[in-house]
């Protein structure tokens, strides 16, 4: 019964009391449910002291949680819990005694995914790899054993075994109670804290940028459409009733036709009628929409969902994920890899600081030398190589490193560049900076030889491209004449120019996909794992 | 040149030092952006021993921002600027003496909403109402003045007078420069991070819940589609002329027809074709794909982006806006109400303890009273009462209340019964729970009497209902009957029926409106003040 996932480091964020802003304390009442069950990481994962501390005490415990299982002892006379809650990856083991009385001869057919409020004494454990156990075995002294739901073992989705991965998306809402996905979600909670902590403890504003939207960011990019009128019965044409068939035969069904913006509908759709009197569309990035904040109020950032329809079935691709993406003020390209560098590191510290229990259990399951790869991140100053040298490096390196494709200046490099780049030239993050303006977007700043522009991507090992960041360009008329360069409709951007027009200010700002950074500090290599319910072709469900 | 909103507490967190974790400091190194520039918060709103550290040291300060107003003075000597960087609403006046050189002959065209970077020293101000100000007048020291972007004051949309809201929204672009939107943001932000706080310090996980979504929550509500397929092209009818029509003379446009879910779809939409093969919609509430992680992790919490497709245009509902929906394991309904009334006193102090400056801003230019109206919040505990209690009272209120519905057991209550309440009869937030079934939705747990539910809503003077939750119904069968009872299909709820057969817990959770809370504690009437680019019908621009 050795739990092998023990830290002297705690999940659980300690005492409130330590946690809350001092002025706050008196306004909390402690609420029933912390005040009257202990939360697992509370009692396994507070170290010596918290041990000490809960076998001393007169007051029996009360836990709650789901078993992992149950095993029966003596012939029935003792039951083995093995208990889950969820607040760490360490479970505790509750010993009841046949003396506890009530619901005892329902537990002894219990199985796994049965769900219990237990009080006991908190005992030092006799077994190896626990420090503690729960003995649940005498009415007098108010311990108790209630059952508070039963699971069918024949019907239980989850047995003890392992599951694939694939298997585990099937049944996303009791996926969650996998050693798994309970450890992804501790993470990411922890990474999403850690995002707030960094950008807000440094006087950044949170800004919820929309997520209905007219503009597309980019000029580029599938997107989703969002309407309340309906879309249109099925033309009768062989193409549709083959592209039909595909999705009965079980293939995921595909995107059908592109979208086509207003400006462009040759089939004359009728927006007038449609919610926004306008088409409408589920945003790409949240970046054209904040920077009008940070010019106002200087440092912004967003967190939120973002979207693409692209028919992507890769591990790499969502169709809805999260971004974060700062923008910051009075600031130059450099500033923009000052801040993209210190907040990974302040993420990795943040993980191997809060989540060590499940840092360890995914280095034990899931990647090996993870713990060293994420120190690694930490150690040095992220390497910084311009567009151009890492071109001259890797043309260098083709010889050796047989790339599918070749090496030119002018290329939009490929996940094989970038990660030969990181992996094997620098063997830690590197930052790539000022790109040519033809493969990049149309808001970044033009550098004084015209051909390049003051973009950045942080690529780091194992990922490739984490980070994908510019200053912008702040001055109206070369952003006018970029728009035109590029072929894009100026009428939509009215605003954006203003910006430029009124006031301008040098910024830049980055995005960060935050599912790339689940990815890159838990090992795990699909990316449909890291988020609760994702969303690909065919897929939106729950 | 008097500034009105000064105060001693600081939006700004303080120096970086205090606020990152410990064990973090050592890997971030400071940023660019911070270290060169000095936030007029950290300048301003510092108190006594802030004035003093930066009058006496030696090195001139170095401030960025946006001019309120440029005013010359002794024949173009001397020009005094009032400075906003938007990280305090207090400005800063920036005296420019004319031995400065440089871009001085240009500063004396300029008006409101150019942007500066200024280096100069800090000096006590002989003016009313400001401590301090910068003088910026000797090149040999280092001082300089640098225009960063002029603007057209012809052209300027934001002129220094005041601006109706409706205007504001019009130019959501710009409207950030304003005091209101200025304070407002700030305060969301605050209460953003408030939120997270109080959920994670108290060891709750955030769950990011999806948007996309093929399941209808609470079975009902309008919902916005979201697709890769186009809308059809307009049926020649002339009720869709007149539509059109209304349209374009500048009426918001109606939705057009309601949603038609895909087992009522009686057009035979081939949804086969469609990115995720069958309708998917804008999620209405994060409750039921969170309720899965809270029957396996404990307690859990959603923040994120939720939709109605109705075709509102009241001061109080947006298409899009935020809600935070913590879901308690182990709970009941009262956990529930003390958990809700913590989670909005906590807010409610941390407003005032971080945002004193923004909230004395809304107090003389929103709403008076205002401050003694949120401390009152803090002061006692929420009234609580049944519903069936309620109606009594209300009943008894009837004569002198004169409401427009007539009260009766069994009603949904209106915004005057619920105001009624808290405003009248217990002059402070009250807490109404068990409210009859037929008005609530399916999984909520029945009471013993049959025909309430444990629900409750959180009723607060000048909002109305801020909070609704509820003990979710834990018993299988009973959920099965309920769903049954409400005439709903139950195919879609399989996931969320087999939360209650294996291992169920007894459970309850809220949702709270992110945009009412803001009006709560800003006093601002209009909801789509509260949010940087309010979605309504006709509206989705920016």
């Amino acid at each position: 019964m050795a739990e092998p996932q023990r830290d002297s480091k705690t999940f659980c964020p300690g005492p409130l009391e330590d946690q809350v802003p001092t002025s706050c304390k008196q306004a909390i009442p402690v609420f029933g449910c912390g005040s009257e069950r202990v939360r697992l990481a509370a009692l396994l994962d507070g170290g010596e002291a918290s041990v000490e501390k809960f076998v001393n005490q007169e007051k029996p415990v009360t836990v709650c949680g789901w078993s992992r299982s149950v095993r029966k002892q003596g012939g029935g006379s003792l039951c083995f819990v093995v208990l889950s809650d969820g607040s760490t990856s360490t479970n505790l083991q509750v010993v009841v005694e046949a003396g506890i009385g009530g619901d005892f001869p329902q537990l002894l057919k219990c199985g796994a995914g049965c769900s219990f409020r237990f009080t006991g004494d908190v005992v030092k454990s006799p077994a190896k790899g626990q420090a503690v156990e729960l003995a649940v075995r005498d009415p007098s002294k108010g311990h108790r054993l209630e059952i508070l739901g039963m699971t069918d073992a024949a019907k239980y989705p989850l047995a003890k075994k392992e599951h694939t991965r694939e298997y585990l998306r099937e049944i996303a809402h009791l996926r969650p109670r996998s050693y798994l996905i309970g450890a992804v979600t501790r993470v990411r909670s922890n990474l999403a804290m850690a995002t707030h902590r960094f950008f807000q403890d440094r006087g950044f504003l949170y800004i919820h940028t929309p997520i209905v939207t007219a503009s597309d960011c980019e000029g580029a990019g599938e997107m989703f459409q969002v309407s309340t009128l309906l879309p249109p019965p099925p033309a009768e044409t062989k193409e549709n009733e083959k592209k039909a068939d595909g999705a009965a035969n079980g293939q995921a069904a595909a995107p059908a036709e592109p979208l086509v913006p207003l400006t462009k509908d040759k089939r004359g759709v009728d927006y007038s009628r449609d919610f926004f009197g306008r088409p409408a569309f589920l945003t790409v990035s949240g970046q054209l929409a904040v920077e009008p904040y940070c010019c106002a109020l200087s440092d912004v950032y967003t967190f939120g969902p973002t979207f693409r329809a692209e028919n992507s079935h890769t591990s790499r691709h969502l169709a809805e994920f999260w971004m974060v993406e700062p923008e910051i003020a009075f600031a130059t390209l450099e500033d923009n890899m000052v801040v993209a560098e210190a907040y990974v590191k302040f993420c990795v510290q943040w993980v191997l600081d809060n989540c060590r229990a499940d840092i360890e259990w995914f280095q034990k399951n899931q990647e090996e030398g993870l713990v060293a790869r994420l120190e690694n991140i930490l150690a040095e100053p992220f390497a910084r190589v311009s567009y151009t040298e890492a071109i001259e490096i890797l043309k260098a390196e083709e010889p050796k490193a047989q790339f599918k494709e070749k090496v030119e200046w002018g290329m939009d490099m490929g996940s094989e560049h970038e990660r030969y780049l990181t992996e094997n030239i620098y063997k830690k993050p590197c930052i790539v900076y000022n790109y040519p303006k033809d493969i990049k977007a149309f808001y970044m700043k033009l550098n004084e030889d015209g051909k390049t522009v003051r973009a950045m991507d942080v690529l780091v090992p194992k990922i490739g491209e984490l980070v994908g960041g510019s200053q912008r360009e702040d001055d109206r008329d070369r952003l006018a004449a970029m728009i035109q360069a590029k072929n894009l409709d100026p009428k939509p951007y009215w605003w954006y120019m203003e910006l430029r027009e009124y006031g301008t200010i040098p910024h830049a700002g980055f995005g960060l996909g935050f599912e790339r950074l689940v990815m890159l500090v838990t090992g795990i290599e699909n990316i449909r794992d890291t988020i609760p319910y994702p969303r690909y072709p065919g897929h939106a469900e729950f």
